[in-house]
């Protein structure tokens, strides 16, 4: 049982996870090794305190000493889902159930545009996570799309289980990539369509039909990640000490809303991890 | 005519300055050339992101550098009175007025603990702007309580109208200082007292009576600062873009409320700046 679980290794999170931490708190954070995209992308970053004209890269690597100062690693998994269970939370990470008396969320705003067709047939032969339904396409065919890398374990776990499994990665695959019992699709996904108890994945070039087709996104749009949890938009509604409106679950950063800034995201994730500190 | 006035150096008021800067705003920031004295007494600073295990006077450094690659100077000078005009504001600054499309107030919480009786004799022979009253004390015996150098000019400007002036320092006089009319008080106030036109000032080792006190604070508290500022307890309101009750003027950093931190502070400036620079 973890005392705080953060969710996102962008600004937001990392200022979380240095700020429980510094309180002594039992803490893990999930994201990536290399932050966040978006940082690291960004050219000229001129308007956080104390950096003036430093590139997302080089600010990147500042956040990564800060962590390993503090002893934080962050762990490279996807939280699928949270459940609240009134007194502290369960976080699907793959596989496994981890449990942590406080969650704070900070996984931004990038989840990709959805394709045409992919809201609407959510829960009805298209899912986000592959590892939680897979069990339902047993020996069936099925189409994974992935937008990273983090999505090649799923793929492979898949391929144990599923009839046949198509894979379609958004991003450029790694020159030793090799999921041995999973067929390439490299094309550009467009829609999906429904005929009966077949989906099709309607590609730039060519077309493909399965009996469920899985979006796997780095992270899973708020309102997958957690039931219940409020909203206005795509934003997450907090309060004043950024907690939502499920007791013990903070969000932070660009999730709660505009502006979309990186000492915004530093503040709040300071503020929601004080917040979350407190019994 | 400024596009943004910016009123206090701590770290909520130096985010706003370059965040408003790199809009391209006219931005003017009051404060001291020291910054905050809290961030330069402070020992060790482990939770703003990026900056591990820093000391609070290597973090002003930075922040110093970074307003001089913006080409952002600091006015040494104290805002004594924020008039709203509807339209825009005025700011009275010593025998100046200097006016602002938008104002961002984020002068922290030390005003210093009121002396007794201080609040409850305040506008009754108690101010806490000399250079405002110290007409209607022309040629009659004052009392100034001076709270840093800043407080110098406005005794030497009081010895020039007032009949006499007596000056207590709370802090420590520079070896060169020297304001000949004025005489110099070596005592710990403790209280004031009132006596029909007369007010007492009872410090530890003796007790001194004059026309008129007053109390020379790095800044105003708020609701002197800005009459009719909605306030809950000591802390200025806002809402989730930073502005007050007061349309375009903004407020961020410890005066609006815990935790008392950089990074939220840091946070705020942004926010409370990229919103006063829309129009």
């Amino acid at each position: 049982m973890y005392d705080i679980a953060v969710i996102g290794s962008g600004p937001a999170g990392l200022s979380a996870a240095i700020n429980a931490k510094i309180r002594n708190k039992n803490v893990i954070i999930f994201g990536q090794a290399e932050l966040s995209a978006k940082l690291l992308k960004a050219p000229k970053i001129n308007n956080y305190l104390g950096f003036p004209n430093i590139s997302g890269k080089k600010l990147a690597e500042k956040f990564s000493k800060h962590l390993q100062s503090m002893g934080i690693e962050i762990t490279q998994a996807q939280v699928k889902e949270i459940y609240p269970t009134g007194k502290d939370f369960g976080l699907y990470v793959g596989e496994e159930i981890i449990t942590a008396k406080k969650v704070i969320i900070a996984i931004g705003v990038n989840f990709g545009a959805p394709i045409l067709g992919e809201k609407e047939l959510l829960g009805d032969g298209v899912g986000y996570c592959a590892t939680c339904d897979a069990p339902l396409y047993k020996g069936k065919d099925i189409i994974i799309v992935g937008q990273g890398a983090f999505a090649e374990e799923e793929v492979k776990f898949c391929t144990e289980i599923c009839g046949s499994v198509k894979y379609l990665p958004t991003y450029k695959l790694a020159e030793d990539f090799s999921i041995p019992d999973a067929e390439i699709i490299q094309d550009i996904p467009k829609e999906i369509t429904k005929a009966g108890e077949k989906r099709t994945l309607i590609c730039k070039k060519e077309s493909y039909v399965a009996d469920g087709i899985f979006i796997l996104k780095q992270n899973a749009p708020p309102e997958q990640l957690c039931k219940g949890l409020a909203l206005t938009g795509n934003h997450v509604q907090v309060d004043g000490n950024m907690e939502t409106n499920i007791k013990g679950l903070f969000a932070c950063g660009d999730i709660t809303g505009l502006p979309y800034q990186y000492a915004k995201a530093i503040g709040q994730g300071q503020i929601a991890a004080l917040y979350a500190c407190n019994d």
